[in-house]
């Protein structure tokens, strides 16, 4: 599958890439690039120093976009409405959001946008995408540690049922990770909201990197 | 330790009485204190019938608010403000917030109030407590069935300090249950909004009394 990541040169999108390009072709994009490309280059290499082939490309976020047949958007929730405004292409695709509106005041806090959620508005900008929200409490170090297994519970959401029972597919493709069907679109609050939880608990019992999982 | 329990004898209620009362000196309360005594008389034999010995006793709620050192308000959203607002006493005292709000349409959501969650709606009722949030995610079926353990993670909030760690330490004496310091109150938000999600969950995925645990 090709998988096009916007905000591939993040820690979230970077990780994704390590994990993901072993077995699909990664369409990493950024603003910038350049940047892509480097970063594309270092994953390449992190990949071949194990012994690994990596298929990752660093290009636009526009073209990660438009090569890609899932596009994850690993952005902030900061940069996400701006850098959506600012791309095409969208319509019919299966669209990822994992991305959680929190802000750090003494504790990390949950601020969900006027549409409800990231998801929602993710829906109510790009309205012919298919939308599903997944990956969400997955922290950047999970991703990235390939001699860890990442070994959590993935709550996805959608509208669309297709959409859903492909991103939950790719999901439970994913060693140790499990999918686990929260329902249509609009439970997305309640998903996005699990991350600045988990972040304060960490912080709160000296843990690193908390994941859930459902028993 | 003598735990009052108002709104004792709803599902949630009964199964805590069941789980507390062989270690601890339960005084189930209920707006019927008839009831409460009928529901005590259940319990004191469900143990009986295990060879084990139950404190409980039934009351009203005030009197299970007036004996108590720590108060659990096992209580639906719906009857939460209603049922302190009759009910006085609560100075100083330990008292530990299940509460989630929440309402069934399609699906479970979370409807926190004006306050910002249930937790910060009893604080404002009752400014002299001790509020701590704790066991919102504990389903009335794994409190209920002593067979199993419910082995769940119960993250745990407060403003006070000493209170959430007293509360903290009540989880932990409970067999394979165990708490996590999820920050001040202010976070319940979040906690509270976690038991919607499961109950989606556990439609969804046809799983039952869905639980949590942070890994």
């Amino acid at each position: 599958m090709k998988i096009g990541i916007v905000g591939g040169t993040g820690d979230i999108g970077e990780g994704m890439a390590r994990r993901f390009s072993s077995k699909h072709e990664v369409i990493l994009g950024s603003r910038d690039a350049e940047k892509a490309v480097s970063t594309s280059t270092c994953i390449i290499d992190h990949l071949k120093g194990r012994g690994q082939a990596s298929h990752c490309t660093g290009v636009s976020n526009q073209e990660a976009v438009d090569r890609a047949e899932m596009v994850v958007l690993a952005l902030p929730f900061a940069h996400l409405e701006g850098t959506l405004a600012g791309l095409s292409g969208f319509d019919g695709k299966i669209v990822v959001s994992p991305v959680n509106p929190m802000v750090k005041k003494e504790i990390f806090t949950t601020v969900p946008p006027a549409e409800g959620s990231a998801a929602l508005l993710v829906q109510r900008m790009l309205p012919k995408a298919r939308v599903v929200t997944a990956f969400n409490t997955i922290s950047h170090n999970r991703w990235k540690d390939l001699d860890r297994a990442i070994d959590v519970a993935v709550p996805v959401a959608s509208d669309d049922a297709g959409a859903k029972a492909f991103v939950m597919g790719f999901v439970n493709s994913i060693p140790d990770l499990k999918a686990y069907d929260a329902g249509p679109l609009e439970v997305s609050c309640m998903i996005e909201s699990l991350t600045p939880l988990l972040i304060n608990i960490a912080r709160y019992n000296k843990m690193h990197d908390v994941g859930i999982k459902f028993v």
